[in-house]
């Protein structure tokens, strides 16, 4: 018996195999490479995810929002990176997390960020471990590597607050599609956040961690010199966007959505599935990449990918599948009603949003009941 | 003191005098009409909006998932119709919330559907309610009014389901853009649902049910006979692409999500906000409309939109908003670090999708502390 068969779809799916498989290639990379690694948990958003990058050597972790440090610390993580630039608005919430006993550092990108939390930290008795975010790519924020902005923000960085190192994330990787480009991306990361340290130190400050990373430039660099740790987090998954980009296969990408086919419009070659926009998020992010999946990649119940079966439009509960082969058999006795399909994402991180818990495939296969491995949300 | 200084952000902002104002509007145009009114509960997926539409006179839910059918049939709403096409995979859910107590109605669109369906209610001892699809515009599924399918699907339900009526959406009328094409789109969503009843009565079958409705076409229908009820959802909240269409206004959306500015990229012209894709949604819907509005209409703290910041750019976590306008302060100034911000939403149903709860901006203003309405999600 096939224990998918009894999930009332849509669900989400968790190749459990594929995941351990991402997770030992990145953590061979970077200890090959000479670095601590710290990936980005909010792709997961799960406890059990994240154990097993710990267990793999990864050391410590990265989170997006101040609920996945709350969650994570809860679940026993010790020492996590808060890699968003923080405001006023959250130092409340910061500095009860630090109370509890978490090892949290910060990231500022402005004098006034730093002064404001520096003040703050001395009112309350605390001292804020604090990064500086480094802007390498000019795809999103940070300071440039010879901006002078850089000295100011660390000379800022004083009383409650210290000046513990730089940060970068060079985003724009996700637009690259060469491995030639993909690897001068990645040294261009290290270099200029390499140099924005080495202008720290300069001017007196210590400056001891220098953190870099992307999923792209990660499973890309040659040589970190110089960079003390690396940041990913779609890896984990990885998604049809990273294949897109060209660093994993679709044969790696361990989730997707299991959905049901739910009716058919023979005359236009459509078949409707239950898995709509609220299963797979409306991220469109292989729309501007060599190949667009429309919605996802549309598969059978076993993983195996259907030629000519297109996932071009979704409404909320609804998936929209184009059906463009060449078959004898009508498209309701091809694709029955009731027939399970699941579709691959093309962005891990937002699909994964979309659903409570990812249901597990079992690495061996086999009788095993099928694990449920809670996820969290908000904020 | 605003009260809204003290939240930590992003945040869903409800304002209730405007949703209260969207219902009665809606309310009162579906008694004029004549109509029986079944809201869409996949809007809000949230009781204490939900008590408001029925408390203004609606008459019984529609949802898009059991999960939704379970959770406000648990907050006591006693008559739901399952909008979606049934598949065998969901019966037993759907015969558990029956034996519960719940009036539940169900929908089918195929001959293998409804003898499914049929035979498990026979097989359990239960007689389900169950509206065929009818499609009146061709954006989804449904069967054509004038197709002979329509008499065999009525015939398959017998024994374990009997032909309660007929149902139908008019989802393209979302791509429409001038009132007399509205209307034209209302009458024709009226007179195919009502033509496919009186086929199905002309063979014997009672159809005591016709079911039309979407947003737009519920707005612009003129005249309602032979219909005896109608469905729409995001009217309640309304959203930028509803205001495209031009069934409402800017100034009737009650849906806005308060975000904090967290660094600058003056070079660039660009505000970095807290609020990315993960609190906005990646929905684009106003895209392939007149006014493209990126990932939201920028706004002020108090609601007044800024004239010259465009949403254009959006990561997980971060907002990129482009300033073009012409303003003698620096950027960082004129939008200074910790300054709340608010976006009004492209699409109501996908943004809301994305938080777990409402932070209620009180009908009166004042002084009363924020209501918080917690909403649910997943399957």
């Amino acid at each position: 018996m096939n224990p998918l068969a009894e999930l009332e779809t849509p669900v989400l799916l968790l190749d459990e195999a594929r995941m351990d498989r991402n997770i030992a290639r990145m953590q061979s990379r970077m200890d090959a490479l000479g670095v601590r690694f710290r990936p980005h948990a909010k792709t997961s958003k799960c406890p059990a995810v994240v154990q097993r990058q710990l267990a793999a050597g990864a050391r410590g972790i990265t989170v997006s929002t101040l609920k996945e440090a709350e969650r994570f610390f809860a679940a026993g993580v010790q020492d996590i990176l808060y890699a968003v630039a923080i405001v006023p608005g959250k130092f409340d919430h910061a500095l009860r997390l630090c109370r509890q006993g978490l090892q949290l550092t910060l990231l500022v990108e402005s004098v006034a960020a730093a002064q404001q939390l520096s003040q703050f930290g001395a009112a309350h008795g605390q001292v804020f471990d604090v990064l500086i975010e480094v802007d390498t790519d000019g795809h999103r924020s940070g300071i440039a590597p010879g901006d002078p902005l850089l000295l100011d923000i660390a000379a800022a960085l004083q009383g409650g607050a210290r000046c513990k190192g730089v940060m970068t994330h060079a985003g724009s990787s996700y637009d690259l599609r060469t491995p030639e480009a993909l690897q001068a991306m990645a040294e261009q990361e290290r270099a200029g956040c390499v140099a924005a340290a080495q202008g720290l130190r300069a001017a007196g400050h210590a400056c001891e961690v220098v953190s870099v990373g992307s999923t792209p430039t990660a499973l890309s660099a040659r040589d970190l010199a110089g960079v003390t740790e690396v940041r990913a987090g779609v890896y984990v998954f990885f998604d049809l966007v990273m294949a897109g980009v060209g660093v994993c296969t679709p044969g790696d990408i361990a989730l997707s959505v299991l959905c049901t086919v739910i009716g058919h419009r023979p005359e236009a070659g459509w078949v409707i599935t239950d898995g709509g926009w609220m299963a797979m998020s409306r991220d469109r992010g292989t729309a501007r990449q060599d190949h667009d999946h429309g919605y996802g990649l549309v598969c059978d119940a076993d993983g195996a990918p259907i030629a000519g079966l297109r996932f071009d439009s979704a409404n909320q509960e609804h998936g929209v599948l184009q059906w463009t082969g060449y078959d004898s058999l009508p498209l309701a006795e091809r694709f029955p009603l009731g027939a399970q399909l699941r579709i691959v994402p093309n962005h891990a991180c937002a699909t994964g949003a979309q659903h409570p818990a990812y249901v597990v495939l079992p690495a061996a296969g086999g009788s095993a009941p099928l694990q449920r491995w809670e996820r969290f949300s908000g904020w």
